[in-house]
């Protein structure tokens, strides 16, 4: 990874300056990374909305923001941020911008990172006119005196949209000054699923189809749709919100061939193969593969369509789960389990790698069974001691690492019962892991793509994502269940195990 | 495994019953065995020695045996205890404890178990003679009333010496009444070698020559020889003392191919075939894969030539380390790396599984490294927090499971750090898990012979380090070396490394 040049001017446009991620994320993020010794770049902060506001009312309300320590790291960096209104659609108005943030960097040779945190909608027409208004400006990557753009997600709403957008940006900048973020790729024990994989041995021989019975990929919440966020959730949905990007993203690190080295290309290369890889369902495929359900009234919580700014007649889904397929040598055949919901009755986010039973049962096998007895018996779940090994990487709340496994019980029979081997990211280390959007930013600075989604990648994350909701929203072949809020969600995604051991994860 | 039968008498006669091994191993055993519900026969136990006793003399005497709960435990089988005098080199001492063994039965049918804690000279004759007077006989496996004879260690002192022990054994019994014990194979954690390996799918596709660099076992003893000891430790050594047996029987757990049942011959025949494949070495081989070595003085403590009973001139051995192969499909070319000595700085006993290095270092990558400069740092240890993942399984005095392993480090580099996912037996089961005798007992009493050892096991294993033993003493090719007391043995012994990763373990 490159590092930033510590003698040159970084400025970072936040676009949406006045907005919730401007002051809840980034400004803490870039105040942290101020303090870090190899921060390396000089930082200036400039947020822009379309509102009139002096430097010094957005340094307080900045300032404001209640997070412990936050306020100290902010002075630090306080006489660097600045504001200036302006309106993205209005290449004027970007004119007169431009002309602001060259003159606050006062004729030094400066790079510029421009964070589109605005409406989705407005992000072509604002990376069309930000190359206009000369902000930004088509340019090799080796040269001084970047141009970057941040764009937030979602990234398009279907492929179509998707692909649209990618080309109005790709007119006027080259690939490597777009950097499309997905926050999940900032956490630790996102990124600690490729160190997991790649830095130890024993696991990627028995990481393929004939070890490995199924994979379960859980995002699991415990809010409802958020107060201000309503209506444009219920355009959007759980497959769309958190299936199509974070849990993707999750499903290519997991699946991925091994890279040749961990430079951008050669990690999205292999990340874009499974996506690419993934089965596209038809629709009677659809029907057997996939649940959606919304959330009811449950005890003391208000149902879906109770909630304010939702439309009477939605048909918006806040829970998903579907049965993927990668069609690729190593996973050809292997289900992997996918599942989002909102309003379930635990926040989590975890990983789950099941592999197959040992081919023959040596153990715990009580004695005068014949061979079709105790196959009879293992199979319709009566001798219940006998689990699969399954490792188990949570991401959030707790970074974990588990490895469940069969130990011989003390005492004279062979009788075989579960352990555990465990490892705990936080008790191992000290210090807390950075926000993902600190190191995000990090990077950006840095010009380390690595881990942001390349156009190719998000296209077909969102071709597979399209065929399912299709699918539903089409063919009907699909009904949409109703789950009490604040329980598992449906039961029908239960059948989506159908042909394995096991269920459903509880965090 | 099936269990005695709970209305026949099973008749213990321990020869050598006033010896320490009786009164410290076997009759606590037995009482402990005697609590437990399936404890299934009713026992009678029979101490014979030369000496004249009174059973109520006899009694006290085991019942003072200082061990917490035994004197209790002990009370409630005292009046089945019983003592005879007997010789078993005389035949005619032999017939007359026959019939005061039949009385003592009062005509009930009657299952026999001779326990042989004698001075293993006297084996072959009082296997004969026990024949002879009739206190055992030949008869098939599912006859009642059983005569079974268990043969405390050293089975022989060499492959001739056992050979000839086998055939005169085999003169007067069929295989199945002779139980060759080896206590190591009564403990909880050497049997969960077995179900550690075959009970769980996903360690068995990497247990093999692609996967494993190597495999360290280990028994590390803090004492130097014992008191009264001495004489017969001087005649044999470590090799022959602990190697031959134990560990050779830990290193055929290890290794052996999955057996299609845990009987008695499935499970003897897979551990017997690894034992046949030990490559033998030439005097040449065996100089560059041997290191022995005998403890001098150390801090506080004397050296071995110092000890009461040890000749002047003495060669013996109290330290070996091995370079072993196994020439098979699963191994060839691994080196199974053992190490056993006395009066080390801790005593443990532990097997390592040291994996391979992943293909391609991916992580801890300083930026501007070349291939060639990386690939050097590696070589040379320069880049010091890759390790290879190992696999520990802890035998004594903790029993433990580790998986040594790398995660991300918290921050924005991909740097991987040292991890372990870590199981305690104990800390998972309440119980502390039975003696190693008991357990063997139990077994003996069944007629289950799993966990003893079959003729050709002992005879593989004697081939083996007769090889070893013959280079040293004939060939000289082999220097003794000398430790200090207290100390990790020779640095000779870490040459036994070449070509690998790492070094012994230290517990």
């Amino acid at each position: 990874m490159t590092q930033g040049d510590a003698t040159q001017l970084v400025q970072i446009l936040i676009f949406g300056g006045r907005g919730d991620l401007a002051r809840r994320k980034l400004v803490p993020a870039i105040a942290s990374l101020a303090r870090r010794p190899q921060g390396g770049a000089q930082l200036q902060v400039v947020g822009i909305g379309r509102s009139g506001m002096s430097d010094d009312a957005f340094r307080a309300w900045l300032r404001g923001f209640p997070q412990e320590g936050h306020a100290e790291a902010f002075d630090a960096i306080a006489p660097q941020v600045h504001y200036r209104s302006a309106d993205v659609q209005d290449l004027a108005s970007l004119a007169k911008l431009r002309a602001e943030v060259d003159a606050l960097a006062g004729g030094a040779e400066v790079a510029r990172l421009c964070y589109l945190a605005l409406e989705p909608r407005l992000f072509a027409s604002a990376v069309t006119l930000l190359s206009e208004s000369g902000i930004v400006h088509r340019h090799r990557s080796e040269d001084r005196g970047y141009r970057r753009v941040i764009i937030e997600k979602p990234f398009g709403h279907d492929l179509a949209s998707a692909h649209a957008l990618n080309e109005a940006v790709q007119r006027v900048l080259n690939e490597h000054q777009v950097l499309r973020i997905d926050h999940y790729l900032g956490k630790e024990t996102v990124q600690n699923l490729l160190g997991f994989r790649f830095h130890n041995a024993i696991f990627e021989p028995v990481w393929n189809r004939h070890h490995v019975e199924l994979v379960q990929i859980t995002v699991a919440e415990t809010l409802g749709v958020e107060e201000g966020r309503a209506a444009y959730y219920d355009g959007t949905g759980a497959l769309r919100d958190v299936l199509q990007n974070h849990m993707l993203q999750v499903l290519a690190l997991v699946a991925m061939e091994p890279p040749a080295s961990l430079d951008a290309e050669a990690l999205r290369n292999q990340k874009v193969e499974v996506l690419r890889a993934l089965r596209l369902p038809d629709p009677e495929e659809v029907a057997r593969s996939s649940v959606r359900a919304r959330y009811g009234p449950g005890a003391a919580q208000r149902g879906y369509l109770d909630e304010v700014g939702v439309a009477e007649d939605s048909t918006t889904e806040t829970y998903v789960a579907l049965r993927a397929e990668i069609n690729n040598w190593r996973w050809r055949g292997v289900p992997f389990l996918l599942r989002h919901g909102k309003r379930l009755p635990k926040r989590f986010t975890e990983v789950q790698v099941q592999f197959r039973m040992p081919p023959l049962q040596l153990f715990n096998r009580p004695p005068d069974m014949s061979d079709a007895e105790f196959d009879r018996a293992l199979h319709n779940g009566a001798l219940c001691l006998i689990r699969p090994n399954v490792l188990t990487i949570g991401i959030q709340p707790r970074e974990t690492i588990g490895l469940s496994f069969g130990v011989k019980q003390p005492g004279p029979e062979m009788i075989m019962a579960p352990a555990a081997l465990a490892f705990d990211y936080r008790e191992r280390f000290d210090d807390a892991p950075p926000d993902a959007y600190e190191r995000l930013l990090q990077d950006a600075i840095a010009g380390d793509a690595t881990l942001f989604l390349r156009s190719d990648e998000i296209e077909a994350s969102w071709r597979y994502c399209d065929a399912v909701r299709t699918a539903w929203s089409e063919h009907g072949a699909v009904p949409l269940h109703e789950y009490p809020a604040g329980t598992w969600g449906p039961a029908a995604a239960d059948e989506l195990f159908r042909g394995c051991e096991g269920g459903w994860t509880r965090g």
